[in-house]
């Protein structure tokens, strides 16, 4: 395919110019009213559509290869080379393929207009001879490149529009993430995990801005700095490269079925991470700014000087004659904390209202008989989180990783079987296209990015940094949570956390978002091979590292707990780990949540005081009855609602249990006691009632013999995981004894 | 939401302006190199993002209470309005709200600049007191709207890339027909089809063409014409109403289980149709543009006058000085053709070599032991498709439709059953949500489009003219046809087929493309009229016309063939639609083709001559072998290739026929009598043979109820579909005797 060079790279950026390319083309073919040169703009645009989707071509080859490659790595069991290697490995081929084996040519058509416009509106209306022509702003261009048109031109086309990461390609991928999270050992270890994603993060953050603040002074030092470095890039840098990837590593653990609290452990602080690391980092953008909207309050000359407009240094970054931005202002700093908390929590917030929303329409439609809408619906709520966080001005990608969770949580019980299938299909598909995307971009963009600052002081310093900061993180942590925990992080876990922190797709995104300045360029460098070199050396090594560590392989973690009990080495209960928050949420949650957004755990009839029982009959489904009652199978869809089969609830007697050892006998329990929640029972809910989304996605095929209802035939072997909408989900609600039970 | 007039309105732009809008931002707020107008432009900025995720929300919750209302709808089975339909009224609701219930600001930020630049590149750098900014071209501003920026900045914003539907929506659309398509019905009446697709589009495009010219004149003898509209624009508003909508009445032909004829009548002509009516659309665009470059060849004085730049005339559109576009130039037409032909062929060739190398690659890896690869591989190949043939300068969206058919055909059978669910809930989700998108813009267009042009004339004469261009294409070429056929096109199908020509997506997408000149924007404003009627009017109305014209309703169509020998009133099997070149055709697929390009079918090793046997061996499958002998279920993916089982093949003989009617024995099939086809062999692959995609979709529920592999366990009762990768495809190259075939 005879293409011009450096093609592909603009190939990402195409899918979203296209429209406008095409427009151009239309606008100049449109109507009767063309000379001759308007005839020529539209074979150039023509050509530039042409070419637009070749590179677009190139880069679907490029993905296409990868999967090609992925299927034959894993038919032949390699698994030193995890897919998102492989596509950043072809990246990298196809990037220096571009880079020096193709021509570059040059495009001559910029303009430099010199205007007396003092603005920089955002469309500009130019009138050539008679004809208006619509322009709208891209952006500023760094002054830094004003003296190279030419180069300039080149350098734009080869950077790809970073926030496509931010608004196309990061939302599918975390979404999936807090879909797919294995929620009975994230709150077995939520505890932990809360602590290594905030804490850590914010520890780590801190460690390596100061190392590399340390690292950019010796620098300074020797004259190695080629521009500014203040102490707030240190921290941004610190911010963007603390977050970890929940993706590489975890396929690995996945497939080799590690041990579950690892996974849980690993999995959480990853996806936390994430949302912790982007907020950070957005904050720390908003202390820049908050500093400087100070200065120009106070300092009156700075702003004059560069209301004058200071002619661009000539390298470097251009920054203001006033050094003081890297000097700590104390008010700016606890107003970002303010808005760390408000951004994350309404974020959080945002997410989990969306979520519940749909769980809500899911469950008072009877949707369930159409998947496509009902599929269709999730989609677009699950979307909608996005806008509607981006449109409050909260973090959208954190919002969706909450959306996830609680769709998984609520939404996913109450969906048809098909549906399940569907939305769990779909995201796995979007997150398999975008994670690969991203990675094989990566790789492409260490050959095609014009302004890399690869400065050998710098990287190492980085690489030390990183490796300080991921420690200071883990290793400390782990200390003082093994102080709180029955069931210690022993150390060859928190070696494995340590060697296994990858950095991914979002630390990238991060990094790629402003390349403007000298120091974020050089930040961008560093950052990529930082991922490349954990994503290959550590995402590599994982595998022999587990057996080095001698790390459990092989556990299902469906019958984990059985397992580790009947062996008698090792008790996780949940009761060992959950504080009496979490008691208290699930308590909660079981007893009032569940009931109320799904058709699952116990009728709110026999939950809510009996003052709100007409409500309680309003809100409660006719499959929660029949749940309780398990008379009747959830497919007849038509059942009229019929109160008088929530009476059956209290009366039950019961000996289900195949093997005789446990009786229940459940006489007319009431809300009170029902309020009651043994520990036992509580992990019970952890460990049972939950249908089980794993990310095994490209690793294993999800199993498709999820029952199309549930089914009142007693127990699923042992092997089988419980089927996803369990009617046994709520073993409070529950009168029945579940005959898993006595493998504890 | 508070939001801002007319701000969905730019919603589904936003989509793609996003990025580039958050890059703004970012470059604004980058480094510190910044004035307080640049705090001032980053505010902007944000508040503009922020603006766009609400537009871009409104729409998601419009698209979200269609969803809902459908569901009520299919609940409650009404039948009269159809989801697009109703997806159009929520749109045109929304529509008077933004329109007339919601003040309108006026963006005060063009600056017009009259420079010096006699080009416009696509590029500009506006210098402004030092700092660079870059704006890129959007496009030339309709010059009429030049005396009023104020209104045009508006309009601008109303007004939603048309591109988009090329480029997003469109594609995703045609794929799913093309994939969903019943091929059996579809190559029964494959004849009929062609003829109404191409000959009938044609038709219709030259009628509607010659009596809106008639119109047109009228109008200017009345002196209601308010712009030039030439006789090419007539051809062209021909063209554009002539593609019918493949998918509101269908979805009711669907539900409503009609005649399978008609059904394949109407879709296969509705899905071929858009395709011929793009090409021809786009062909009179290029023929447009012919004579005007002719003109610019040899009338320079023309060009002269145009390139000095003549200002705009205060009404209509601008037109150039020589009225001569409008004669027919003899060269150009038969150029055009040539393109017709040309492009037509050549993005069919490129749809069919995308889809067949699909099937190669499925076929020949295992990729099916990994569903998510494998859908993700369809996916990219099917959306390189598009890119291809828009790299080739072919018509992406017509290469798409025979991409879509080729998978359905060869790819689909190489699928793991895992897959195939995947890649048809994943296009038809698609489908679904680009669809309700298009129609909820539809209406919502109506009223906030800003140069709307409703001609009352202009529009009677435009639905006459639909009426009479339908005809036209209907009856006499059912006349024709009927004097070819065995299995006449009754009256009542003409009829059906002339009241249920609902005009959708298509003609829609190709209206709004271009709406800068008077003419165009007539075109567009009765198109926005014609598309409401018919879907409405017709669409509503198509229940009651089948029952009035007593056209069968509630036919299986699986088990079509058997009912209409059993009642004897009709027959209606292919031998007697199906002219030697298709017998031809079909001998071709399934003796070679079919083998080559999926595991079904007879070995290659069979029928290929003797000379090409290590090259047969080498390129049939593992399974094909089993799928002969019927000795294995083909889930042993592992099992190493072995030549022994070719030899098996020959020497068969079965008795399984349960009522014993019919034994086979076929001893030492050789090449040549495998190219012997009864046409009742034929028929039976046409019946039998094919797995059904329906685009029940929205309707009913997909069934999913695929054996996960095909057993060997004979007959699959009467009354359920044939597996999708049934062993029995291929009646030819199957020495057992299907026992469906007693039932003919």
């Amino acid at each position: 395919m005879g293409l011009k060079p450096n093609s592909a790279l603009k190939a990402s950026k195409t899918l979203f110019v296209l429209p406008s390319l095409f427009t151009f083309l239309l606008v100049g073919s449109q109507g009767e009213n063309t000379a001759m040169d308007n005839v020529a703009t539209e074979r150039r645009a023509e050509e530039s559509h042409r070419q637009d989707s070749a590179n677009l071509l190139i880069f679907i080859m490029l993905l296409t290869l990868t999967i090609l490659t992925i299927w034959l790595f894993k038919h032949r069991r390699f698994r030193f080379l995890h897919e998102t290697g492989l596509a950043m490995i072809y990246g990298l081929l196809v990037g220096v393929i571009l880079r020096f084996g193709v021509h570059v040519p040059r495009n001559m058509n910029n303009v430099t207009m010199n205007c007396s416009v003092n603005a920089s509106p955002a469309t500009l209306l130019v009138n050539v001879s008679g004809r208006f022509y619509e322009y709208t702003l891209k952006g500023e261009v760094s002054t830094v490149k004003g003296h190279d048109v030419q180069d300039d031109e080149m350098l734009r086309k080869v950077t790809f529009d970073p926030e496509v990461f931010f608004n196309i390609l990061l939302p599918p991928i975390i979404f999936h993430a807090g879909y797919s999270l294995k929620r009975r050992h994230f709150f077995r270890n939520l505890g932990s995990i809360l602590a290594y994603a905030f804490m850590g993060t914010v520890i780590s953050s801190f460690v390596i801005g100061l190392v590399m603040y340390g690292c950019v002074t010796l620098m300074k030092a020797v004259g190695q700095l080629g521009g500014d470095f203040f102490f707030t890039d240190c921290l941004f840098f610190g911010a963007i490269v603390s977050a970890t990837d929940p993706v590489t590593v975890l396929a690995i653990f996945n497939e080799l079925k590690v041990d579950v609290d690892l996974y849980a452990l690993m999995f959480g602080e990853s996806v936390l991470n994430d949302a912790v690391a982007i907020v950070l980092s957005s904050v720390l953008l908003h202390y820049e700014k908050q500093s400087r909207q100070a200065r120009h309050g106070h300092g009156e000359t700075t702003a004059l000087v560069e209301e004058q407009g200071i002619p661009p240094s000539s390298i470097g970054a251009y920054q203001p004659a006033g050094d003081n931005s890297h000097t700590f202002d104390a008010t700016a700093m606890i107003k970002s904390f303010g808005v760390f908390l408000g951004v994350f929590s309404g974020s959080l917030a945002l997410g989990v209202a969306t979520g519940v929303m749909t769980a809500l329409v899911t469950k008072f439609t009877k949707l369930r008989d159409f998947p496509l809408l009902e599929t269709a619906l999730f989609f677009l709520m699950s979307w909608s989180t996005f806008l509607l966080a981006e449109a409050c001005e909260m973090t959208g990608v954190v919002a969706v990783l909450f959306c996830g969770m609680t769709q998984a949580h609520y939404t996913f019980n109450n969906l048809s079987p098909d549906s399940q299938d569907r939305t769990k299909q779909l995201f796995e598909l979007l997150n398999f296209l975008a994670e690969n995307f991203i990675f094989s971009y990566m790789g492409l963009t260490l050959f095609s990015f014009q302004s890399h600052v690869f400065n050998p002081l710098f990287i190492i310093g980085a690489f030390i940094a990183v490796f300080l900061g991921r420690a200071a993180n883990i290793y400390p942590l782990s200390f003082l949570l093994n102080l709180g925990r029955k069931n210690k992080i022993g150390s060859n876990f928190q070696h494995v956390m340590m060697f296994a922190g990858l950095r991914g797709a979002m630390t990238f995104a991060l990094s790629i978002r402003d390349t403007a300045t000298y120091a974020r360029q050089m930040m961008f460098s560093t950052t990529l091979l930082i991922v490349f070199f954990t994503v290959w050396v550590c995402g590599g090594g994982t595998t022999p590292m587990l057996s080095f560590m001698s790390i459990r392989v092989g556990v299902d973690s469906d019958q984990d707990s059985s397992v580790i009990v009947s062996d008698g080495t090792q008790h996780r209960n949940t009761k060992h780990e959950s504080a009496w928050p979490f008691r208290i949420w699930y308590n909660f949650d079981n007893t009032y949540l569940k009931p109320l957004l799904t058709h699952s755990g116990p009728p709110l009839t026999a939950t809510l005081p009996a003052c709100c029982g007409p409500l309680a009959r309003c809100l409660t489904s006719t499959q929660a009855y029949e749940n309780e009652g398990h008379q009747h199978n959830d497919d007849s869809d038509e059942l009229v609602l019929n109160d008088g089969n929530a009476t059956m609830y209290g009366d039950v007697t019961v000996s289900t249990d195949a093997s005789g050892t446990r009786t229940t006998n459940y006489k007319h329990l009431s809300a009170s006691t029902m309020g009651v929640t043994s520990e036992e029972a509580l992990d019970q809910e952890l460990a049972f009632g939950e249908h089980e989304l794993v990310i095994r996605g490209t690793r294993l095929v999800l199993p498709m013999d999820d029952p199309p209802e549930p089914t009142v035939t007693l127990p699923p072997p042992p092997t089988s995981p419980p089927p996803f909408s369990d009617p046994f989900s709520d073993p409070f609600s529950d009168p029945f004894s579940d005959p898993r039970r006595n493998r504890l």
